[in-house]
């Protein structure tokens, strides 16, 4: 592959003013800023690269989707997303989020790790192939979104309504960083999520809290029912729960034994006395990544501000996530923690759905994962750092393992790209080293079983 | 005493005139509005009808004074307070809260019911008195403070600073009202409240809720805390809660079973399906009336606004209010909770006392009680309805009870009078009632035994 590296090297500038044009654009989905136009400039950077381009409306911003044929059956598609975060707190920048601004080798941009980095890397690669070759050896697909940093609302109807377009036989997932050592890092999954927000009733009004003697509290019926969730070693409750929980094979703990995780200095970087539990060692580790969570995210009762109010609650809400690992199911999970409640006594407490998202994972010996994994060795030349699941969510089960795609993110951030806050940034080697792992892929995709 | 309310009736533009000037004098605790300029006022009211009068600096805004001595050797004291709520919300008010106006018969004024209404009637009654006969047969102290709606944070130092000035046979409380049937109300007794403020912390800031698998959630722990405070019967767990509190003797068993309480009439006006446990009846009453109370005033973490964020909080708070009976402490409840709490394995959270006033009461058969109920029968001609305890508190065990004064609360409101909301108001009939009730208890109270 030193053809295509060859052209990589004399396209260094362009693929880099392909980076300035997009990160030049701001793309806030949040603030609907520059949507449209970064969608049309996506679909001429896609044109201009030789795929078929299109952009494909959704009830929300469109997919801006391509396709380059390839000489043989294989499909591998990329996904990634347009949009951005807000770039807010502006003052808290060097350069201008919106000024593409290369210092020291690093380049300066709202988007450019948690996106579009990525994005250009993957165009660029299938243009030095296709320059250097003529023709790719297997078919390729580029699945852009626009409503990523929103939540992905539209993404499993898209990919429901559009499976012939999303069909392949791997996709590239988003993004990835390395480590504080410089190791890069491969992802092989996400939790999922089930969002609900609980809010229990009791009188009509809040009541001077003399009536706390005879009247039902909201507050302690809630409490009442969030305390029936968990015991005390944070064990979930609710019965099924832990059903459909996969054990982590011996290549997931292979691979967490080799995760960098300095429990000691993260503890006291958290102020912590201990973990949970007071677990330690592999098998805090194993908790972290392989095991489900019941979190409250917040609840509010009454009266919080300053000084005394004397307050009888009649309303007391509460928003839970639960972090999923294969092959728990967010919808199931919902069903059985509605009829849990109810049979615990809270049947009058409200249960509502804010997001469910199913968890997704590619087995770490699948020969996908392990192609991936390889090409870290041969390009970078040290052993990834592999994630079997990352605790964190997002739409990947919606495109790919629900359509029995497996999935494998990896990417050209680094240890303190800064995603989501300001002076995001990724360094220029990374982002030419990832073209160099992305040719690597398309190279060997068709030798897969 | 016809010769005494003869007097009263040639002097009735007088008191209403004390009582105009008393309340378009704006005296706002909370905003330190006009209150040297009230105490004043007062001051030079009570000098008008002969007593020695005097302010009383205290940290705060000061008590005002007097003394009229009398023929007798008995004392009796008035507490009452010159200062009011704030106004607001102002555009409820149909006329000015501080340009009084009497609309058919009905006085209405920021404060005339709480409490400038009661003070003026007890300046009248013995100023009636005195100019009837000459002397009073009992000596009296009025005790007037300017910050019972702050709380009366000074009023327990001053108490103690001055037992000579509070030392009394007997005690008219501040304020009474009548039930919707005009039947005139008589409470003897107040319960206490430990009012208090716990805060859990975890780690020293909110994570993504990622973490929630391995770092302990603050609010997790707040809610197991409060978990072990009640079990799901409303009876409070901590240990020797219930040691000092004194069952209902006989005669407030009587007087609970003629308190007007229409209980359904009340459920459905607040939207229950039942009150605690289900109580209904006499049981009902007497929990209301005579059983403590743990209640979450306010509870707070994470992320309250709309919409999803997945945040793991890193502090919870909570405010608690406990209403106490006698003889419950509310510094030995203190003492109890944070030990328990300890022992609990909740040692870590932070438990902050903001505010304790024990509990007081006079016996239903006391004879004083019984000499301010035997004056209702007489000047309003019909039975009073007889509160042993309400379950509102205030600080009366610390001016009465912890020096063994009795002490009987009644006054010149009615059902309607709109205590610390737009347009308060009092009935002129009820002014003049209360004085000549008043007039009776004045009259009548040296043949106590």
């Amino acid at each position: 592959m030193d053809d295509i590296l060859q052209v990589v090297e004399e396209r260094r500038e362009v693929y880099l003013d392909w980076l300035v044009q997009l990160c030049q654009q701001p793309s806030i989905a949040a603030q609907n800023v520059g949507m449209a136009e970064t969608a049309h400039l996506v679909e001429r950077l896609l044109a201009g690269i030789g795929a078929s381009a299109r952009q494909i409306p959704t009830a929300g911003y469109p997919v801006v989707y391509g396709e380059v044929g390839g000489t043989g059956d294989k499909t591998l598609s990329f996904y990634n997303h347009y949009d951005v975060q807000p770039p807010e707190p502006l003052e808290e920048w060097h350069s201008d989020p919106f000024t593409p601004t290369v210092r020291e080798g690093v380049f300066y941009a709202r988007g450019v790790a948690d996106n579009k980095g990525n994005l250009v890397a993957r165009l660029a690669a299938v243009d030095a192939y296709l320059r250097a070759r003529g023709s790719l050896p297997v078919n390729v697909k580029f699945i852009f979104e626009g409503e990523e940093e929103i939540g992905s609302p539209h993404l499993a109807g898209f990919a429901e309504q559009h499976q012939d377009l999303i069909r392949a036989d791997g996709c590239i997932w988003e993004a990835g960083y390395c480590d504080v050592e410089g190791h890069r890092e491969v992802y092989l999954g996400l939790k999922g999520i089930l969002y609900v927000e609980l809010t229990a009733r009791q009188a009509n009004v809040d009541l001077h809290s003399m009536w706390a003697a005879i009247v039902p509290s909201a507050a302690w019926h809630l409490l009442r029912a969030l305390g029936t969730l968990k015991d005390d070693q944070d064990r979930v409750l609710i019965p099924g729960f832990y059903d459909d929980v996969l054990p982590p094979s011996a290549a997931d703990l292979e691979a967490l034994a080799h995760m960098p995780f300095d429990e000691d200095a993260r503890r006291q970087q958290l102020g912590l006395r201990a973990f949970i539990n007071g677990l330690t060692g592999p098998a805090l580790r194993e908790k972290y990544v392989f095991q489900p969570t019941c979190n409250i995210c917040g609840i509010e009762s009454g009266y919080t501000g300053e000084g005394l109010k004397t307050v009888l609650p009649h309303q007391a809400r509460c928003k839970l996530d639960f972090r999923l690992v294969p092959n728990q199911n967010p919808h199931k999970l919902f069903e059985q923690l509605q009829t849990y409640l109810a049979e615990q006594g809270f049947a009058d407490i409200e249960v509502r759905l804010s997001a469910a998202l199913h968890p997704a994972r590619t087995a770490t010996d699948h020969p996908f994962a392990q192609l991936v994994i390889r090409g870290v060795r041969e390009i970078y030349g040290h052993e990834p750092v592999v994630y079997p699941l990352i605790p964190g969510s997002g739409p990947m089960y919606d495109l790919c393992q629900r359509y029995g795609i497996p999935a494998v993110s990896v990417g050209v951030g680094n240890a303190n790209s800064r995603n989501h806050a300001p002076n995001e940034n990724i360094r220029l080697d990374d982002f030419y080293q990832g073209i160099a792992h992305l040719i690597f892929i398309l190279e060997q995709f068709d030798t897969l079983p």
